[in-house]
């Protein structure tokens, strides 16, 4: 049975931490958006669709067997159950799953760095908005979380190599993503802040590393940053 | 053995989600912070304690037994699972803990509403965009959210009572201070769009008739609203 993820065709955003879950996994996907035309046919009809009886709120969303699984932190721990990728006791579930909604909040407010004021418009109507709250992110919030996962992967009894005992989790993959993600969009920003997070630079380098991680971001699966995700880079808000 | 509760003494904030559950399931627990002096030696040792290896980012917090659990949705999984609030199935728990989520992401938007550019500054120092982000949440994204949760109370195959199948889940008791809190930050907003939900406020109503909750509600456990909190009245938000 071939997994099926319903997400924006053309954007990473919270679809990339579900696409490298299930490449990590060597999971058999569609990623039915990107199979589609324009109207996206299949992406909106299961949200407007009044015959769903449990309908997502947003993308992304997974399709397995009769299972509908929305929310990017509910589809990974699904996932991360059902290929290896968290641990199988309470608490190393628990856990992989209370760093997996830190990272969610992360991804908010990096969104909430160029669209402060509301996602349905568009950056250009809220710029003075969004060069405050990036300062002010940049100042506090991201030094916050990295710091907060720097010391995550110090304290691991296990050792600094995994976020979480020594077996690799979605939680790994994710921060892979953060720290690609936030050196697009805030280069010089991540330039001066990283040396002060040797142990999350390791962690990205290792995850990159992975076989089929390596595979996927060579390949033509794995979408470009661009000026439409979550990840942006706008030269005035990274000074 | 009974629960320790970890969050800031004073406010509802997130924390009330977790005492909702607590309260609902007759779990004996301390909610500690509320029998600390001001300084919150308890609350703040936990996080800043380098010798904890599994750190909380943020209250909220539950301590159960040998288990430290963080991030609210993810106590509430764990209760959910532990005291019959949430279905025992695979997909009932998944579907429970993607609308538990999905009220996360409203709340962000709540406080966001009051705090768009920075948590760590007052709100008269970001009430011009406090007014353009209330603005924006009361048009598109207070109706989308409401809409959404009237659609899955209207879809469940086995009524309108609860939002999943025909038991009380934590995604209840959570909607439950949703439309509370709503009410309190929004009264003007909220009577013009309640009528359009009334399958929401029939739930609030039915949680608040709960003989748990009710009794809890009119004990000084239940803190007031107040503008400490993330449900906050500003009249000029409220026009």
């Amino acid at each position: 049975m071939a997994y099926e993820l319903y997400y924006w065709p053309e954007i990473q955003g919270r679809g990339e931490f579900v696409r490298l879950a299930l490449e990590q996994a060597g999971a058999a996907y569609t990623d039915v958006a990107r199979e589609e035309d324009d109207d996206l046919p299949g992406l909106m009809h299961t949200m407007q669709d009044g015959a769903v009886p449990q309908p997502p709120f947003a993308p992304p969303y997974l399709k397995a067997g009769d299972l509908l699984i929305g929310q990017t932190a509910n589809i990974l721990l699904f996932l991360g159950d059902r290929h290896g990728l968290a641990p199988a006791d309470e608490a190393g579930r628990l856990w992989t799953h209370q760093l997996q909604l830190t990272i969610a909040d992360l991804v908010v407010e990096v969104h909430d760095t160029h669209h402060p004021i509301g996602s349905g418009l568009y950056y250009e109507d809220q710029k003075p908005e969004a060069k405050r709250r990036t300062e002010d992110f940049l100042a506090h919030r991201m030094p916050k979380y990295l710091g907060y996962f720097e010391r995550v992967l110090a304290r691991n009894p296990a050792g600094d190599a995994h976020l979480v005992g020594d077996g690799l989790t979605t939680a790994d993959l994710s921060m892979f993503q953060i720290i690609a993600g936030l050196r697009y969009a805030f280069p010089k920003a991540m330039a001066r802040i990283e040396p002060k997070h040797p142990r999350l630079v390791r962690l990205h380098d290792r995850v990159a590393a992975l076989p089929r991680i390596k595979a996927y971001l060579a390949s033509p699966r794995r979408i470009a940053f661009n000026q439409d995700g979550i990840f942006r880079h706008y030269p005035e808000l990274d000074p």
